[in-house]
């Protein structure tokens, strides 16, 4: 398996796909402007990624679990350009461009995150999937972005500003906040490939520890990182008082809990023939630099 | 049939539904709080009655149609939060009440706006119905809320801002933002009864006739009520410089359409036989007060 090649053909399948929505865009010019600046700014793309990979583990064509890793995508990026809003992060930068609500202001922000979380559902509900399929992942998806997951996660994290939060906090905000939709990728994947209940759950479990290593990598890089190579302010967290495990165990411990997880994520799919592309993508993912 | 007894019958199963849904709500309490707010605050119910109405009308039973009901309300419920936003149209009053911003800050309505809009999914999804049916009504509501519909509608209401537009940019406006999810709910309502493309298309058509009459009604009443009667400022039109039919041609003329519109809305369903209680409502919607 060359790991490089692979990698580079799933992102380029997501970004044509994602191309060809913003091309035949249905809504008022301007908004799939707002939309596709975001949707088509450069993301490393990991969720669609996963949806692909996991479909073809478990024997699916990756092209049917396509309609899937995009509806994800949207609603990763939708949840991006409401977080950066001045009522929520106040971010100027994202993947070092200006935010959406700098580009088209506020309104055309909060138009274009409902627009791209909306259409997901869209696009999802039109597969070649048999509709059981397809309505599995629609409950999937909602229940992973929804009340109970992301945005819930985005609630707790707003609420946690400024005081100092235990770890099984901080656990439990990511979980829900970048976990639930992580693990939902996995799911997708799954779902697609019409996998049996036990592939489901190791893809699940694999995503979750992938999802936790990814996230305290992403606050270890927030302290150590250069502005240049992370495409927002370093240090955003710490500026805004929001409590990291980076802060409370220090960097080594982090390290090692990385580590650990990675293995974790690695276990759970080695018994899969086929897998090696998943668990190189995790191995990589932990000792990403930027 | 006794159309006051139906009215209040269908509103008390969607009332009690979407009660219902903020009791067992899943999430973070204070976003469960701030929906629910906005979700349980006294609306018409106008649009799940539709879907329950014409479900039955077709020949299902209204019950099987209640997820689709409580969807397409948490869905209207939500557009309604993020417009009254300070980036948007800046309301501070909605149905007599402060604005969800109001009461729990911009960032928790953005949040509680992206909560309904997420789980109306799920809740879609879940239903008693066969998956082929769930999954067309997933891909119905997602069009008609989406970028070519409410929220599409919306990025043109405030772009049109502060210009005079003509007639037929004001009807497209209209058609997108309100018109759309009222049609959908006709849809939806066929959808679940399963019924045919003729009578699908019968009730859409109902649909989009008493949707204009509803809007044209509604800009008559900014015009005319009283600030008591409608819970929101009087004149807000006028005030933002947003264009209206009735600014554009007058109240009698207007008057005039509202009829025309109504009568067109019930020729559609006149031949159903048990239609009798969609063409009071269309009557009554083209007479009301407030």
């Amino acid at each position: 398996m060359d790991f490089e090649k692979q990698l580079k053909d799933d992102q380029a399948v997501v970004e044509v796909a994602l191309e060809a929505f913003v091309r035949q865009f249905p809504g008022p010019e301007a908004l799939g402007e707002a939309m596709g600046y975001s949707l088509l700014s450069g993301g490393k793309r990991i969720r669609p990624i996963l949806v692909l990979e996991v479909c073809r583990l478990f024997g699916g064509a990756s092209t049917q679990a396509l309609p899937f890793a995009c509806a994800l995508e949207m609603i990763h990026t939708y949840s991006l350009i409401h977080d950066d809003l001045p009522c929520m992060d106040d971010d100027d930068l994202r993947r070092g461009r200006p935010t959406n609500h700098k580009v088209y202001g506020e309104a055309m922000a909060v138009l274009a995150g409902d627009g791209l979380l909306t259409a997901a559902f869209d696009i999802m509900s039109q597969g070649d999937l048999p509709a059981r399929q397809m309505c599995r992942g629609v409950g999937c998806l909602a229940r992973a972005a929804g009340p109970a997951g992301m945005v819930g996660g985005q609630v707790l994290d707003l609420a946690g500003e400024g005081r100092q939060l235990r770890a099984e906090e901080i656990d439990e905000i990511e979980r829900m906040k970048t976990g639930a939709l992580i693990e939902a990728a996995a799911r997708l994947g799954a779902i697609a490939a019409g996998s049996t209940p036990e592939q489901e759950e190791a893809a699940a479990s694999y995503a979750r520890s992938l999802g936790r290593a990814f996230q305290i990598r992403d606050d270890i890089l927030d302290v150590e990182g250069s502005e240049a190579e992370l495409g927002k302010s370093v240090g955003s967290d710490q500026e805004r008082e929001k409590s990291t495990l980076v802060a409370l165990e220090g960097i080594p411990a982090c390290e090692a809990k990385v580590q650990v997880l990675t293995r974790e994520a690695v276990a759970q799919l080695q018994g899969y023939p086929g897998s090696e592309f998943l668990c190189t993508l995790a191995q990589r993912l932990a000792l990403r630099t930027k």
